[in-house]
């Protein structure tokens, strides 16, 4: 029976050394010791996993290298960010696959979970685990790749229900993998390749970030001509085959990380990847575009530009989440405050100590001449729109990012109201 | 009971007018005599409407402006083509809309299903509709307009079963244009404006587009890596909310010219379409990746660059269609000869004396030292890839554009497969 290490507790790995460990010995390993402590506290400070799952007899938490030597079945699931927000960062995984390296022996199994651009496992983490081990792959260890497809706050779409898709170096130890994925998950799709996993992970991501794009910058020519870009797409949505994206804000660790991944790796074998790099520009100026928005509202409505507060709900990269990781809402309040405007900023699921930024409580925000409605949080849709009007100074400016209002707006006059 | 007039006989206008004349009295007008004389003789050189509904006693065809005088419900379906390809050619849509303006009386009504960016109808149709027939819109006469979304060669796509957007000037003249579409359409779906009815074709085309072009930059890497991109695509087919688009030629009248269609109208409004226009660019670049990717199959497997002649099997903008617009098999076959290769042309849709180029009959294509399969028409499905070995020297260079043999050519041995 496998004995399993998990590497790296975050989003990922946390739920996937609980899952294993329903029917596993699980040692769940990170190097980060806060993380470990709260963990030891069945703490799960993502609020992803629940108390019953954390404190499963079959699992142990440890920052201590040694205490994974036992395991003969390593998942690696460090998060991959980016330099700059472009440039992979591949130190965590560089730094894991060390780790890795020197505590593994002969017929151990490795398997990456963390995204990555194509060919990173083959010529980044195999060439570490080989140098640091003294130990030769493909005959004493072996390796395989399994993209993780977790969507934080998704309850549909959980660990048991997708599809894992699975690529390994060779047919046996690929049915090892699947084996060992098939105790908690209801679906494995193998495929022919490390590098056909790998690159599987991002062009769903990278789908993703395009398809967002085209409706942002589409939406930009609707509200020059004053035309409903989502009474547009319920039109288009009539035609079969028609996807029906929407326009907003795209941040996060993958959707808005992973096409860089894939851009690296592109340009480095001569191909440009203009498409998916416009892509990135288009979603990333999108809080550019609020601002211009918004500022052709005060000037077109005679409101008072200066010693004007600007109420800004929700900050996390998107709703029901309290992770904070290239959050384009936190973009906006930087590039608002550039302009000399004064925010005042509410999240209901983020912690008000957080270090990132300067939070409010609810009731403290007030007197505002525009209300910014950033991430779609249930909280927002729930106290409903009459309680942000109370907010605000005459004439009120409501700007509704995910379109929480689009129907309830109606009924209030006066009230000028913004959708993306 | 209204009259109606169906100005503009191509593959939209002629199908919407066979249509309408099984309840209603249709004329059928075009510029073009010859179409119309070939229609007089029941036949439609398109292939699209067969001869019982040609010769439907309650339609007729002309090409004199007399004719359609009596109609008092006209609907333009002219072709919006584009100049080089890029800028938006409105001069069929202009003339179309002065004849329009010369029969015109009052209480008529008009509705445009030409693809056009939006605000067309408005800014530059209805003034010409005035201007010319001296009468009042939105008093004197009416107009409306409605997306053509036939998709030629569907046969589970038709007039009838799909859902036709209609946008009005007003509630009125939006229900009688309704229910004028009733009479040959299952599903209507009635939106607030005229220019909301022209962005919603724009958008689902746009999007269309943009997703071939994900697909096709992608695959150039995949290329590179020498990963099986159609796996990788099945791959992430297991994850929700993946659209399995696939690499692949994008021509035609619709698809390569609608994106143009909406640059052309955000860059008047200040607005830089870089991410649609990129997709335009990698698209319309993908032959010159098939280019590049022959020469490296005859560089690494010794084939003689010199007296080498290319089959090029396919040149409609499609499969199973004859049509030739903007077909990137064309061009594929000029930027070829550039090159100074020979080529020899075939497609089993196209008639032999087309003046487009000079084409062969397929058992006179021989002695080639790479067959590239450009459109995935039926019958080369069905001749089976054997037949094309049969016209190979050795080694065997099969390009297989539309993938049509990605299981079949594993039978062979020294055979060089590759497709997008």
């Amino acid at each position: 029976m496998n004995k399993y290490a998990v590497i790296g507790l975050g989003y990922v790995g946390l739920g996937l050394a609980t899952a294993l460990s329903k029917k596993n010995i699980v040692i769940g390993y990170d190097i980060n010791k806060t993380r470990i402590d709260e963990l030891l506290h069945h703490v799960d400070s993502n609020n992803l996993i629940p108390l019953e799952e954390l404190s499963s007899k079959n699992i142990t938490y440890t920052h201590n290298l040694d205490d994974i030597k036992n395991a003969n079945f390593f998942i690696v699931s460090v998060a991959t960010p980016a330099y700059c927000y472009e440039i992979p960062d591949l130190q965590p995984l560089i730094n894991a696959s060390k780790n890795v390296a020197s505590v593994i022996k002969k017929g151990d199994i490795i398997v990456f979970e963390s995204t990555v651009y194509p060919g990173t496992t083959e010529e980044v983490c195999i060439p570490i685990l080989e140098e640091f081990s003294q130990l030769k792959n493909g005959c004493d260890f072996h390796v395989g790749y399994s993209p993780e497809r977790i969507n934080p706050g998704d309850k549909n779409h959980t660990l048991k229900t997708i599809t894992k898709v699975v690529g390994a170096q060779n047919e046996n130890v690929l049915a090892t993998i699947i084996n060992a994925y098939k105790t908690i998950c209801d679906n494995v799709h193998p495929v022919s390749s490390i590098a056909t996993a790998e690159a599987t992970k991002l062009l769903e991501n990278t789908q993703r970030d395009v398809n967002i794009a085209i409706m942002n910058e589409y939406t930009k020519l609707m509200h020059a001509l004053n035309i409903d870009m989502h009474e547009v797409i319920n039109a288009a949505k009539t035609k079969w085959g028609f996807i029906p994206f929407k326009p907003g804000f795209v941040g996060g660790h993958c959707i808005s990380i992973d096409p860089h991944y894939f851009a690296f790796k592109a340009k480095r074998h001569g191909i440009q990847p203009e498409l998916i790099l416009a892509a990135r520009r288009v979603n990333d100026g999108i809080t550019q575009f609020v601002i211009q928005s918004m500022i052709k509202l005060l000037i077109k409505n005679n409101i008072d530009k200066n010693n004007l507060t600007i109420g800004i709900f929700g900050i996390s990269y998107k709703e029901n989440v309290p992770d904070l990781r290239n959050s384009l809402a936190l973009k906006l309040i930087k590039e608002l405050r550039e302009y000399g405007f004064n925010c005042q900023v509410h999240d209901p699921l983020v912690p008000l100590n957080t270090p990132k930024i300067k939070l409010d409580k609810f009731e403290n925000v007030k007197n505002l001449s525009v209300s910014i409605i950033a991430v779609g949080h249930d909280y927002y849709k729930k106290i409903g729109l009459e309680t942000f009007l109370l907010k605000c100074k005459q004439p009120n400016v409501i700007m509704d990012i995910p379109n929480l209002f689009a129907t309830e707006h109606k009924q209030y006059k006066n009230l000028i109201y913004w959708n993306l």
